[in-house]
């Protein structure tokens, strides 16, 4: 997906939502259960009622993988459910050398037909490079300023030069990628460095996760870091995919219905204030 | 597996030999290409000629994950092959916020039964505590020097107190965790570092890939690296596993046991010279 066809479905979706599908066997309520494959109709359930109002679906792969090969097979057969119409995350936190990066690429791109993964710097340049430089319209999204509280180990320690890593992971990523190609991960927690990043990288998408469950607000968040096509996707989780337990009197789909529409309103109210629809 | 039991396997095979199993389909011989699973059997291969001359065996998911769910089941598979008797890495370079590294953890530990899985040290304390605290013996290798280019680009970025940032991630994960639980990773190109890692980190195990293709010297690195329980794993990949293309006389499994043997021999005096074995 190009950065114009993402803008294009925000406006017309009045939406910059991206909804992390997440499933936890442990939380889901337990009329999925009983069913042959769980996972997958959890994930469905929500898919069928909140199409319409997100533009994005971010897998996180750590819930996948924890079934092993079956949680693989069912991260395949909800990727191919989502369809063509949503710009698809694989959240894998990926980075190795060059030549096993490609491999992960080849994995992300195209096996599973993702528009986009999230990538971890620590291992510099050729550990990106694969991704970065992958034909078609994909999408390379580098962790700059995480939403946990681990943050402040590594991501917000200040360099000689007095930037600090997740400063410098920024620089560096813009000189390696455009920002046709390249987003960053940006905390909602972390209102107060979002709008600086902004001024770093004016042009970037920023993907924000961090809404909802792990406590970021909203409105700040939209504040601090639009810019002039937008330029964010904000996740959020278990504030949907788990609405059923905010909603004790609605059926799971109208909880999770529930929840995105209100997000999406909310989406909504502040593009309009922006003059974005 | 207990650091006890992980010396006296180094011990009883004169080796501290892992050997990476990184399957890819343009480079294993024809012969497997044939089979109904190629990349099962080319590892099974290998391992059935290299059991009684490594200590570990070290698979790289991008090479699993590059064929989907597939990809998954011969992973599982091969390290059902493997059996108990060998230290089991999973080099995956994880780490997410701590509640999806738990999912990770859970993943590798208990559904993979691996001993090891490399983390990424990037997102902080919360998102490695999940692997440092799992129950049983089963250890965290922690990113610290890679043997990659790209180490220089973030890893050697000095910080305002003077450490480089890897100097910092070792320091941080020391407090945190062990050396009866936890190893760092420090790349075998990496020589003029090493030992003044070792003098960082006296009692930590290494995991030191690089060895071979990647180009580092064996001798070098257990000299700066060996400590008083001698505290090396060292990894081979390319270099044994596809060993055929350097002994075109030898059949696919001579040439990998040719490559293996040369590799503990040499191991096995370096471990006689300091009086080990």
């Amino acid at each position: 997906m190009t950065k114009k066809e993402l803008i294009s479905h925000i406006i017309q979706k009045k939406s910059f939502l991206s909804i992390g599908l997440d499933p936890d066997l442990d939380k889901i309520p337990s009329e999925f259960l009983q069913l042959e494959n769980p996972i997958l109709s959890f994930n469905k359930a929500i898919i069928d009622v909140t199409r319409d109002l997100c533009i994005a679906y971010k897998p996180n792969l750590a819930f996948y993988e924890c079934f092993g090969s079956k949680g693989w097979e069912i991260l395949e057969q909800t990727i191919q459910y989502i369809g063509k119409d949503h710009f698809v995350i694989a959240d894998a936190k990926r980075g190795d050398i060059g030549n096993t990066s490609n491999r992960y690429a080849k994995a992300f791109f195209d096996n599973l037909n993702c528009d986009a993964i999230t990538v971890t710097p620590y291992m510099g340049y050729d550990s990106i490079e694969p991704f970065l430089k992958w034909p078609q319209d994909k999408w390379t999204i580098v962790l700059a300023l995480t939403s946990n509280s681990g943050a402040n180990d590594f991501q917000k320690t200040p360099m000689s030069n007095g930037e600090y890593l997740f400063e410098r992971v920024i620089s560096q990523t813009m000189v390696w990628g455009s920002d046709e190609r390249t987003m960053f991960v940006v905390g909602a927690t972390q209102t107060a460095s979002i709008a600086k990043i902004r001024k770093m990288a004016p042009n970037h998408f920023f993907l924000i996760p961090g809404v909802g469950a792990q406590g970021g607000n909203l409105e700040d968040v939209y504040l601090a870091a639009k810019n002039k096509d937008i330029g964010i996707i904000v996740n959020a989780s278990r504030s949907i995919i788990y609405a059923h337990k905010q909603f004790p009197n609605l059926s799971f789909q109208e909880a999770v219905r529930e929840a995105t529409v209100d997000l999406q309103q909310q989406m909504y109210r502040l593009l309009k204030s922006s003059g974005f629809v």
